[in-house]
């Protein structure tokens, strides 16, 4: 490993700010915990109301994301594609969709004064596409399409930052499968892929009955976030064990039992949404296929939508401390900082290299650590400003180099701060608690 | 490696299409080889005039490209981040682009009626993203930005498929120094950077004087595939080294040395292009830095675009052979095909699993064919219509399972479609072969 490949704190591009009601973002702009820390510390930046720019540590984080997503997505048969943004807004009037729409629904006129929609999903575009290509034979199917790529939709007041923004990050699947029955099999199995995704990404979630909305279908399940500024509420039964969005019930009493006592109403972000389409848009668009009589019969859909943009924000809202990011594992820009004693120090004398050495060690004994280890070579800052800033941003491993490291047994100071312990370690100790403790 | 792992032929989404005048996709439509090749094959599917889906193998190569322009851009110390597609146009009125953007440009009105802009590409957003964190100081530069997202122009007539698309995939790169001199230098770094992209890529490629045309600046250059139906002219001097797109020149003299006659014109696409914009946008735009005595100075930008989606077309159109895809092996959705033997022969007989453990192997053997070996397991079909089927679709080595794969030593049969080479090799003697023919 050359040490053109170390990556330094002081190469990347984190504006940190203060929002004050004096700045460009002003305070009363910042309407959550995560936009206020997210934006503070260099993550994202407003561009307009809505409308953000992912900085180099977002899409760090943002690319962990897709990482995970894209592996669930193969495992279950999922297939890349990429849809474009625009769709002609027929395919919307076909579909029933455009009447119903409302203001959330961004369009726009070409010069030769078509009209087009800036999709906020892509239910008519993929069953025109499956449409075009017919007739499919029955042995084709099931089919599982599926994109990651920047929606878009009017909000009337976004908010939260990335949480209600108007343009964002999502992984919506679309599946075709030739009865009934078989989509019910392929709802089950992406429901437990996106319990897989959830697991993986390590934050609590609930998956709850839920509302079907502009999208419709007979049967859809919301995956949330419990937090406080959650803008659904989702009820649960103790009675019954029924969970279902609040908006499924009348007067806060559980639609299945009729308990209006042993009942938790609590605040929730929504970050994964599924539904069983039915034919809702392949009989209008003719997304047909060839059954064994060899008769174009309409496909039975289904789609299954993730916030990723969200996912992060929604993560840093449940996770974070007032004043301090606090990420999930697998999504943290980095997770291991090293900093080395302060410029002019004697410790700075007696451990030259030592970082850039421990860097190379780690990553050559974890490959997980590959690209996710930071050294934060602002000498001129003292150590405990720059281990201030390394909590506020939410790495998990802090390792401070200072005079113990010159000792005849090099010990390093490892600060987990996740745990708020703190230890001195030899090199190799410090590799296997690192290697024991975090799941990448 | 788990059998699941393996790649079918038959679970890919690749809808073949013979181009019909019939056919929802009218031959009058299809104004380049590469474009038809590609809808005819399954690559992509047009929705609307301009507008593109990418299927399974077009996203697999899309991807492959992706990873050579991060590596690149990483190497030249770009940090990776996203801008947003609606930006305000006040940024654009600002520059002094709006007014003379015209019909090309695509723009919308929220639900408040503010205009935005559906970018092209984004001086003025990313300018302001630099002015709202301002004020940097100059030693935390040169910073190097870049993203790789979609882009929309309303081309008055969008051709070539990918080619001239209204929708399209393009990485662009921002940079900011704070000087000519070292801004100039961060050209030329990229402008190597550039070539080293497209010697990965593998066309034949040329670097010539650009246009500034709509974006501006000082120096421009531009880097052109050869090609037949390209829409730019570039003009080319033997008698003093001079080349240039032709929009530079007058009466196709050569615009240094005056000659007329020992110049080659010739068509050509154009794949990249960079700009030393000096403080056009950073100006109007306050894009500042704090200079060593305190001053706020503008920045010295440059801007680099590379049309990833048009690089694909591109390539297609320059290697293909009239009814055959050829990919640059670095860009081939797929590396290696292998063809079992037909259903209910002797040889399927005699051959059970071979196919699986030779993708076994040749995956363990050669690393970067990871999820690059295809097993063409439709066993209803002939052998030679599979092997025509993938010379058609490009993939490099297609390796046929035949009666010598029982022999006593077994032996495959290896068609280079590159070279239009074929022999029989044992197990290991094909994976030498392979390994030491590819470069990936």
């Amino acid at each position: 490993m050359s040490v053109s490949s170390i990556h330094y704190l002081s190469k990347i591009f984190q504006p940190v700010t203060v929002i004050s009601k004096t700045a460009s973002i002003s305070r009363k702009d910042v309407t959550s915990k995560s936009q206020r820390l997210m934006l503070e510390l260099g993550i994202i930046r407003q561009s307009s109301p809505g409308f953000f720019h992912f900085l180099p540590l977002g899409i760090k984080s943002l690319n962990k994301l897709k990482k995970i997503v894209n592996q669930e997505m193969n495992n279950v048969g999922g297939q890349n594609v990429l849809c474009p943004s625009l769709i002609n807004c027929n395919l919307w009037k076909t579909s029933g969709r455009l009447e119903n729409a409302g203001p959330e629904l961004f369009q726009l006129k070409d010069r030769h004064r078509h009209s087009y929609v800036l999709s906020p999903t892509h239910e008519e575009a993929i069953s025109d596409l499956i449409s075009s290509v017919s007739p499919l034979s029955y042995k084709q199917f099931p089919l599982r399409l599926y994109q990651i790529s920047s929606k878009y939709r009017d909000e009337i007041k976004p908010r939260f930052g990335l949480m209600r923004g108007r343009e964002f990050v999502m992984k919506d699947m679309y599946t075709f499968d030739t009865d009934i029955e078989s989509a019910k099999q392929t709802y089950d199995l992406l429901c437990e892929s996106y319990n897989n995704i959830f697991k993986k990404v390590g934050v609590d979630f609930i998956k709850v009955l839920g509302t079907t909305g502009n999208i419709g279908g007979s049967v859809s399940h919301e995956f949330h976030f419990k937090a406080e500024i959650g803008e659904d509420k989702v009820l649960f039964c103790h009675n019954c064990n029924y969970s279902g969005n609040l908006d499924l019930c009348n007067n806060e009493k559980c639609p299945v039992c009729g308990e209006e006592k042993q009942i938790d109403i609590s605040n929730c972000i929504e970050v994964g949404h599924t539904f069983l389409l039915g034919d809702k848009y392949s009989k209008p668009l003719k997304a047909t296929f060839l059954s064994k009589d060899n008769k174009p019969v309409a496909l039975q859909m289904g789609c299954f939508g993730l916030g990723l943009s969200r996912i992060l924000a929604a993560s840093v809202e449940v996770l974070s401390l007032e004043q301090e990011i606090r990420w999930p594992d697998v999504l943290a820009p980095y997770n291991v900082v090293i900093i080395p004693p302060k410029m002019g120090s004697k410790e700075e004398q007696d451990t030259k290299h030592v970082a850039e050495i421990l860097y190379t060690r780690l990553e050559s004994a974890i490959p997980h650590l590959t690209d996710n280890v930071l050294v934060d070579d602002r000498l001129s800052l003292t150590i405990g400003r720059r281990h201030l800033d390394a909590r506020r941003v939410g790495y998990r491993y802090v390792i401070v180099i200072n005079k113990k490291a010159s000792e005849s047994v090099p010990l390093f100071e490892l600060n987990d701060i996740k745990t708020n312990g703190q230890l001195y370690l030899s090199e190799n100790e410090l590799i296997s608690f690192i290697k024991d403790n975090t799941v990448l």
